[in-house]
């Protein structure tokens, strides 16, 4: 019996591995055709993304020229080795960022080089036995000396990369020396090559599709106050229908859209980093005032903590009593519809660059809505009331008038911005059809993103600018 | 007059520029000051940032002995600087982030290096008018799907690193083989001089004292665990206290720290992902489950928003009639005081790795009182109600409701999390001394953080874990 169930389980084994074997092609087949729809999504989400990696192939082939030309190889030897490394760590997805790194390792190092010469020279005058021994300490104090300033929070900001390469670049110069003799015609090599794999990729990136982190970080902030606005304009909705029994499903859900805005603080300190390195391009000047969509995002942060509240309710039941929910209701509506019709005007003047001043009337509108439920409220109210019913209705209330607050504040900053980037005072005329088209891109996209969730903060912030960024690529 | 008035501008800005230059040594003194008092801080803040940049500079000691000592020149050559590079760009500041990186650069090298020789010899086949043009092809390929695979969202969390790595040495290797015969020493050469150099870091950032990215997480999550519960015990204490007309200030400052939870998914991600590279440490085995700490981390943030929200009433008075105020008082000082303990008594539980079984007492009182709030609020009022002064109250009440059901749901992750790494079922009973002892250094590094925004992520979970960890190093 025992050997005759040992041998029934070899038996089991071996179909189960010839099963094994007999599905691998299917599975192989079905795993290959996941990457390729997920390629495909990659590509679409932000078209950028292949015309980025087409960019840095081209830059990559430039510079690997060097190599195979005879005259171009015999002025820069070997050392053409550093120019294909500067392209590939340098180059990055937007111009700001390339630029950013550029600058950092040139002027790194320049200044490394520099000092790592002068390090050699003051070793090697002490003698033969001590050279090594100062050299080890030049290079144990320096190393310890920028790992530390890379602590300091604005070094880290900013110039992160540059003392990375500071220290390579120290270290390799002085302890080279050592072994070498022709110590500054190789540091002159070196910086040189650096120096036109900098330049390849700063030319093939603000020539070639440039990929602008200020109009990104623009965008997404004009995007997240569009959202907010959109949000309270249906929660508006969603309350006037309440009473009448018809409740949709589908609004609901789109509502959602909202919370990413909660997480985009990241994405907005990065773009605003990147973008401070970018020269003037288009609407923005050299010196555009980033800081103030800081600013701006992180009101429109606050007003989505106050709107992940006011969510909470739109999906429980509101039932408080008739007598008060009835009063209450055409106050309560227009404060929310007149919030979001102000946000997303606010949007629009920040997207065309243009005086918010419509956005203005809805923001005093909301006000005096704000206003006329206080003094509903006072009047009080005769019934016996149950309180546990009361509570969502009141806690609507309290939420949506704070929220018109920090709409204000949001509007308050825009004009700020509006002054100190010079937005044009004309009003531009919505076009009705184009923006109802605007509409139907974004609730498609909309749609297309729900079913994942955005895990990178990079990629987040391409997938949000990358309806705007559609168009704008056809033309190249 | 004219003239006059000329030379007397020109006299002032004489002057101007006289006082400029006087002043000149002592505002640069200002500023060196400025300077040491900023190195102090951060030191202070953290002290493993003065150990980690002491590492850095032992471990390109280390490496630059290949220089100085014949015998090793003599093995490795020029190729000594591949070592130096690696241990630049590998060496970071915990232990999981110098294994991740190592370890990609390690594969990419090792992969990208064997296909470059391929793609040499291929190209060499095809004859000398040919080669450059296919090497010229197989670059741009390469460098196109590599930068575009680095989009993918899994890749992008894990191997981004190894991928430029990839793109680098693919690039190095293939087009270097047209110039240099010996490419498959080279290659050879190069890539053990890398392991080298990864080597002496995972050594180095391992054997002294190590910093540990999954201690990092596991810290921060308990400690934004308990910030919350410190805000809810200080609001209910302020509640209770509210009627009596006394009101500490002091204690309404202390009780922003939690705004800090708001902000850190980032950090969180970051040192999740670096704590799956480290290896089995102290209490925590290879295996241990990081990713439910980003749950609970997700958990906690979404009260943080209703804490948030809870946080807008501390501030505004709250003039609610006398008889309701009087009824609720009780009962929602009971709710947040509970929610509070069981927060508390939660992170502790993490914090020691025991069972959370305490806190679920806590628990089951906060929802008991919840549950009689809601009975007290359907009894209904038979006074006159002036619903504009019961709206603080009733939103107070909704809000506390939904963050006694945010503390169920933390806790029944953290219970979670004690099944799937094996929490110790024995309860640690509290040493009441120290647990003030670590409330009284916890103050003062609130006293000391709240005079300065923290900029960088990685620099706000470090100070966030600073504090427990300055025992560590002082053992050390």
């Amino acid at each position: 019996m025992e050997i005759g169930s040992v041998s029934h389980e070899k038996a089991g084994c071996f179909t189960n591995g010839l099963m094994w074997f007999k599905s691998l092609p299917r599975r192989l087949f079905a795993k290959l055709v996941e990457i390729a729809k997920q390629t495909k999504k990659i590509g679409k989400d932000d078209p950028r993304r292949v015309i980025h990696s087409l960019k840095v192939g081209l830059a990559l082939t430039l510079v690997s020229l060097f190599y195979y030309f005879q005259p171009l190889y015999n002025s820069f030897g070997v050392s053409a080795m550093w120019a294909i490394m500067t392209v590939v760590v340098v180059f990055e997805f937007s111009v700001g960022a390339t630029l950013g790194k550029g600058l950092n390792r040139g002027m790194a190092t320049l200044l490394a080089g520099a000092l790592g010469v002068g390090a050699h020279y003051l070793a090697s005058a002490t003698g033969k036995v001590a050279e090594p021994i100062l050299l080890g300490l030049f290079v144990f104090l320096q190393a310890f000396t920028s790992t530390f300033v890379r602590f300091f929070p604005q070094v880290k900001a900013r110039y992160d990369y540059g003392m990375l390469i500071f220290i390579l670049t120290f270290c390799l110069v002085s302890i080279s020396g050592f072994r070498v003799d022709e110590i500054v015609d190789m540091a002159h090599q070196r910086l040189s090559t650096i120096l036109i794999g900098a330049s390849v990729c700063v030319i093939v990136s603000i020539f070639v599709c440039p990929v602008w982190a200020g109009e990104d970080l623009h965008k997404l902030v004009a995007q997240n106050i569009e959202k907010l606005g959109k949000f309270l304009e249906g929660f508006g909705e969603e309350i006037s229908k309440s009473s009448e029994g018809e409740e949709s499903k589908d609004a609901k859900t789109s509502l959602a859209e909202y919370k990413s805005v909660l997480n985009s603080k990241n994405a907005e300190e990065i773009l605003a980093n990147f973008a401070r390195w970018e020269p003037g391009h288009g609407q923005f000047k050299y010196r555009h005032p980033w800081k103030q969509y800081l600013k701006i995002g992180s009101l429109t942060r606050q007003c989505a903590c106050k709107v992940d509240a006011l969510n909470g309710y739109i999906n429980s039941e509101i039932k408080a009593p008739k007598e008060i929910k009835g009063m209450i209701k055409e106050t309560t509506t227009k404060m929310s519809i007149e919030s979001g019709k102000a946000l997303k005007e606010l949007a629009r003047s920040v997207k065309t660059m243009t005086s918010p001043l419509s956005a203005n009337k809805h923001v005093s509108n909301a006000k005096t809505a704000a206003k006329n439920l206080k003094s509903l409220l006072i009047s009080g109210f005769s019934e016996d009331i149950n309180l546990l019913e009361v509570i969502p209705v009141a806690a609507v209330a309290s939420i949506l008038t704070d929220i018109v607050i920090c709409v204000e504040e949001i509007a308050e900053s825009v004009n700020e911005l509006a002054s100190l980037a010079h937005f044009s005072s004309k009003e531009t005329k919505v076009d009705s059809t184009k923006e109802s088209n605007i509409e139907a891109t974004q609730s498609r996209k909309i749609h297309a993103c729900s079913q994942h969730v955005v895990i990178t903060i990079q990629e987040s912030a391409q997938v949000q600018s990358s309806v705007q960024l559609t168009d704008q690529n056809m033309k190249l």
